[in-house]
């Protein structure tokens, strides 16, 4: 038997005990993990070394390096992300809705663990903590499949985990890492749907499409954000130019960001040419259409495919557009369905922009880059679900649960 | 382009148009359509009667020929079907949760339309008006894919409903049925996340399997049921026998029918004899394990295979048990998540029961027949979902909506 269908059936088998465990249960745990991570630091870093050298023999530029590395202050922020993790409520258990029927039966719909976690992510040892402190809170078993240039971390991870796991009331069992990092095994894994209940891609577009076209097992998929940000007529100044600002430049590499302004065209007529400095100040590129070219010199002329470009960088494209509208109308045909803003004191327009763009998230007078489990104040973030099933938007603790319904009878039959 | 992609990209163009009609103009639609298919139901007999000839002289059994039937009396059914939908609360549009964030951010999660809803049916031309008329009251455009043997009948009952909704302020085009039925263009359809939202196969077992196996647009799973009846020490005698013939009889080609009856070895010492005498009454064939086979004379040997088979008919395996813990294995190892139940007066023993089995509804003292949209009272049913993500047992007309977050600032920036 390969080590990924015996790793997945033993991970079935103990996730039904993982479901009964008590919130203190799996808060001790969580605490043992963290403790343990502190305990055993030099051997982690120790280990993350080997990655790190042969990252570097195979020429990985320093950017992913750092991604890579480990070190005494990333694994104590990730034992006090551990730490916080055992304050959030526990979902399951929780009654999410209760009724009886004409007949009397008291039905109940309780939340429950999915199961078994299948968890495909990039060379970032942090997420083999985070994903499974995340599955172990909501009484999930978890199957780690890391990036074989993460190999010598994530075992260290993993082998302090289960050290700590020991010392708990938890099955060390629950927690599985695959060794074996081939595509083989990942095809394989795609469609293991005997014994996993849902895969989470973490990572780049690449990886989570990967999943999404190739798996039967449910993804949960969190994607790419093409995101705007729409100055209506009346937008205030002000506001306007400092929401755009700030959604483009406070962190340009995230999926919340903002990679398209559209801007009315009376707005345009009067404030454009401040909206572009304040822009430039920040070192934006501004790759404009044509009419934001006519009314200000120097700006990069836009190309069709701008406009469905998450650049992640500090360059945005700009389109002066006639109406609400015809914003709603770009949003809904280029935009990835994430995060979409309308900076506006018109009511009607708000109303209109709130009810028709398909989005996971709409703001009024906001910058996009509120979309986050942290900032809806879910405590801890799974990611941002693209899709519309299951979970919408920053998923946090729950994205992670079922439910079941428990019937409760005096003889009824049909 | 392909007629597969061409409807898509319509249902897609339309779907926003869908998605902020009112409650009273879907309701309207709907009872536009109950009118037109009483209005023209001599022409949807006529073209139904060329598909039941064309199945009669390609050799359909009866069974398959009366499940393509329609008659006066369906095509009434059908419309008071519809009439009775536009009685429910239309979910759409509803607040699901709103809080506010310590920098007052406003924010209401909201009910939305999934969008483009893809079903894929068998040989029941009913399923055009059912799936149709749930989709558009949940403000979903659908793109029905229906079996060739009922092509005649499924393009007739379009056609209708075209007819009915360009009386309507629904967009017509929201409704789409793929002529084409090759099993190329549904593998294509399996993956046109591009336009697809969500599929929902409806049919037996190999076809949902196709549907889930080969899909990477989102699915919606509807599945078998192997679902048990466990007779725990102290269950009433008469409750018990009751509530066991009943799961197995009362409608045996359902997924909600019992298909293996567990039964507590003390129990079975004092009333074995009777279940099987009241289970034989009603012609059903007994299966059963080796111990059931000492304690009564002539019934048939089960075989491994049996634990794990949904029968769908006068078929039941049966087995002693020394305890719940060892049903509660049983369950787990051979049962189909779907619905399950003990019957005892045991409060540990059914508080065990209903933490450690796993499955989307759980009885105590009831048949596993309740396990229907109608029966826990949710007036529509789109199916039983058998998977854990997004919804999990009987689906009702929330089960076709997602959400999204709404934020309202006042010029919040991150």
């Amino acid at each position: 038997m390969s080590e990924l269908v015996k790793k997945a059936q033993l991970l079935q088998a103990v996730s039904s005990e993982m479901a009964v465990k008590t919130t203190e249960q799996k808060n001790e745990a969580l605490r043992l993990i963290a403790k343990e991570l502190l305990a055993q630091s030099t051997f982690i870093i120790e280990e993350n070394e080997k990655d790190i050298s042969k990252g570097r023999e195979n020429g990985l530029n320093e950017s992913l390096i750092d991604r890579l590395a480990l070190s005494q202050q990333r694994i104590s922020e990730m034992a006090d992300a551990l730490n916080q993790l055992t304050e959030l409520n526990d979902p399951i258990g929780d009654v999410i809705d209760e009724w009886s029927r004409p007949n009397e039966l008291q039905i109940n719909q309780v939340r429950v663990p999915l199961g078994v976690i299948g968890m495909i992510y990039e060379a970032r040892p942090n997420v083999t903590v985070d994903a499974t402190s995340l599955c172990l809170k909501t009484g999930n078993a978890v199957l780690l499949r890391g990036s074989s240039s993460a190999s010598y971390s994530n075992q260290a991870l993993v082998q302090v985990i289960h050290d700590a796991l020991k010392k708990s009331s938890l099955p060390y069992e629950a927690v599985q890492l695959l060794h074996d990092t081939s595509r083989e095994t990942a095809s394989e894994m795609f469609k293991l749907n005997e014994y996993l209940d849902v895969l989470i891609p973490r990572g780049g577009a690449g990886l989570i499409q990967t999943v999404v076209i190739n798996a039967s097992v449910p993804v949960l998929e969190t994607g790419v954000g093409n995101c705007h940000i729409y100055l209506d007529e009346t937008a205030k100044k002000d506001m306007g130019i400092s929401i755009a600002v700030n959604a483009k430049t406070q962190r340009p590499s995230v999926c919340n960001a903002a990679e398209t302004i559209l801007v009315h065209e009376q707005w345009a007529q009067e404030h454009l040419g401040d909206l572009i400095v304040a822009l430039q100040e920040k070192n934006v590129q501004i790759r404009a259409c044509k009419r934001a070219n006519e009314l200000v010199d120097g700006l990069h002329e836009a190309v069709e495919a701008d406009w469905s470009t998450e650049f992640l960088d500090y360059i945005v494209a700009l389109k002066v557009v006639s109406n609400v509208s015809e914003a709603i109308t770009h949003i809904n045909e280029y935009g990835t369905k994430h995060s979409e803003a309308i900076i506006s004191e018109t009511d009607v327009n708000i109303a209109d922009f709130f009810q028709r763009v398909d989005a996971a998230a709409l703001y009024h007078n906001a910058s996009t880059r509120f979309t986050d489990g942290f900032e809806f104040g879910f405590g801890a973030e799974i990611g941002i679900s693209t899709q519309k099933l299951h979970a919408r938007g920053p998923m946090g603790l729950t994205a992670l649960t079922s439910a079941k319904y428990i019937v409760r009878g005096t003889g009824q039959i049909k």
